[in-house]
């Protein structure tokens, strides 16, 4: 019994920080039930529930399957799910009166034909990119609707009300669901992509703050780097595609809301999204790199080592405040005008590294070379964490 | 007209070209049409008809929303209706039950009641991340069902029989999609998930091959590097993370079949993709580095410049050569005994460029700092390009 009530705690607990990582999420859930609620009464209040019959019921299947957690989603949704509809109803009766031509024993093979032949063309279509991205349930409703409409109406006496009753239940059940997504607590995709290209600037400027004070700093004893947590914060970045993907996808569906006019550039998302993780892939590198690799003890030329480290210190914290401020502008956006210093301070204390570095023969000769060597033999260790997998 | 046919023949050679890239494309579309030509054959047989009612387009229904490219996906999402229609129907009917007994006006309410709490937690569950990634469609279904059964009990007759019908239309459909997967031309997610680990090894091999010709070879000029092909290999791995995952998924799902025995280790093929992405984002860091740094030109010390070039050029062929053997391991399901004398000498070859660069003290005081300076500088022309978008 104990046990039992530690894990029902657990999953509480769970449950309670689901919840509390973005209360959106409970907002969600009610306007899912509250969407499901409305559209039954279609079924309920008995005048309407005489206009559509049963096909009342695809107004609640309608209602499942299109709420979507944002906006767009939604409306990516509920347009193709109509379209498709409308679409697939249209070429289901032209097909139907083609197969009646063709007699009792005729029109039921004729229709397989027509159901084989559309179906296997529309589903070689979801593998082209551009549909896959943005008409994927489209096409899937396409022949669903399709084969419903062409293998019912051997049987069925009133195909054409039929489909007008299946139609205007899903544009009911649609625009159900656009009303609750839009009018109650929206959760708009754009906002999603914009607020998550400032975070991930933020966490790469945290990063290199991390850097300057525990690595670089002048009191950094030699004490392991490892678990550091500044060193996990650009790992999230890394994996960032998938949910940029999807948002982008979303945001193209969404009127203009907020701060957002109609037709935003959300492909400039992706570009900054790309941007951040060669970033955090150069980062995951350094990580690599200081994490693994001892420090040798200084033996000879505190002087230049002094001037290296001054130089990444600078670097890195002026780095680290451009991208602060270039986070704050997408907040507020605003032109990122108060970053120029950081970043032109920033560039000049490469300059200087590039410059103090190649002063000295013995060392610039070596350095480059030494460089890949270094990056090379990381290589190997990461060759051998496969090898040893 | 020419415009209009230079479009046409471009979108047709591009849908050859993604029928080429996996001809089981065609197969799959092919099969969905085959499954569907064969489930509407239980609408215009008579004697299947009058069991099933109208019920029976729930069958052509569950055909066109369960079948997926993979046995696995297939296999899912078929359990998953199965089991998510059987549980909801048996809770719906028991709402109805409990509805009744309020009269003709509470039942209504009661009903609206009961399928707003069921599909606000319900989509609420949906948020844990285990859910998420193998009960997600079950999870829709279920609502979906017992908003219909719950809506529909308040006017339908025979509640049981409907039920009963619907749950056998759609074990019908079910089966029917599973023995075209599994019978006709399968595709395994396993299958799939196997040979994606051994390309992505094969493809950072390929990496280290052309870094050692194209790079740290004798006869290299100072010719750009960019735009070599090499150099953009090991990107798709950096991106191969959500086909993996979404592999795995399904592949947990799929029976044991060929070499694959039941309960294969899939979470493995997670650990190796995880530990090639690490290598191939040293690979993207290495990559940056030659492509943005211009090599001074040598002035002295040539002879510690070709021990480190040497050591170099060892290191990334010998690391290639293990590579090779392991994927080459993962196709024939052998032991990789082959790889372990390359990967040693890459591990010796590692060793000894350290000694060499640590004899020189001079260098050797330098190096570690510099090359973090080299890779915090890195970072900062990564920050200005975000800067500059």
């Amino acid at each position: 019994v104990e046990k039992l009530r530690g894990r029902v705690t657990g999953f509480l607990n769970k449950l309670k920080k689901i919840a509390k990582d973005d209360p959106r999420r409970i907002a969600h859930s009610c306007k899912v039930g509250l969407a499901l609620t409305l559209v039954s009464f279609s079924y309920y209040v008995t005048p309407l529930f005489d206009g559509f019959g049963v096909s009342a019921i695809w107004a609640v299947l309608t209602v499942v399957v299109v709420m979507e957690y944002t906006v767009g989603a939604t409306l990516s949704k509920g347009l193709n799910r109509a379209f498709a509809t409308l679409l697939a109803a249209f070429l289901g009766v032209g097909a139907h009166q083609i197969a009646i031509l063709f007699g009792e024993k005729g029109e039921p093979i004729l229709l397989g034909l027509f159901v084989f032949i559309l179906a296997a063309a529309a589903t070689f279509s979801r593998f082209i990119p551009e549909i896959k991205a943005r008409y994927d349930y489209g096409v899937s409703i396409f022949i669903l609707t399709f084969s419903l409409v062409a293998v019912s109406s051997y049987r069925a006496e009133e195909l054409i009300q039929l489909a007008h009753q299946r139609l205007s239940t899903i544009v009911i059940g649609v625009v159900t669901c656009l009303c609750t997504t839009i009018f109650v607590i929206p959760v708009w995709a754009g906002e999603d992509l914009h607020k998550l290209a400032a975070v991930n600037l933020d966490k790469l400027a945290s990063f290199l703050e991390g850097l300057g004070s525990e690595c670089l700093g002048e009191k950094v004893g030699s004490e392991s780097l490892e678990g550091k947590p500044f060193l996990q914060v650009h790992k999230s970045v890394l994996n960032s595609k998938p949910t940029e993907d999807s948002l982008c996808n979303f945001a193209r569906w969404e009127p203009g809301h907020g701060r957002f006019r109609f037709r935003h550039p959300w492909k400039q998302y992706l570009k900054i999204g790309a941007l951040n993780r060669r970033c955090a892939s150069s980062m995951e590198a350094l990580t690599t790199y200081i994490t693994t690799s001892a420090e040798t003890q200084a033996t000879k030329e505190p002087e230049l080592r002094q001037k290296i480290r001054t130089a990444c210190l600078e670097m890195s914290s002026e780095s680290a405040k451009a991208l602060r401020e270039l986070s704050k502008a997408i907040r507020t956006m605003t032109a990122p005008a108060s970053a120029n210093p950081h970043m032109a301070a920033a560039i000049a204390a490469t300059g200087e590294l590039r410059s103090t570095l190649s002063k000295d023969a013995d060392i610039a000769d070596v350095l480059h070379v030494a460089t890949i060597a270094t990056l090379v033999a990381e290589l190997v260790v990461r060759t051998q964490e496969i090898f040893g997998s």
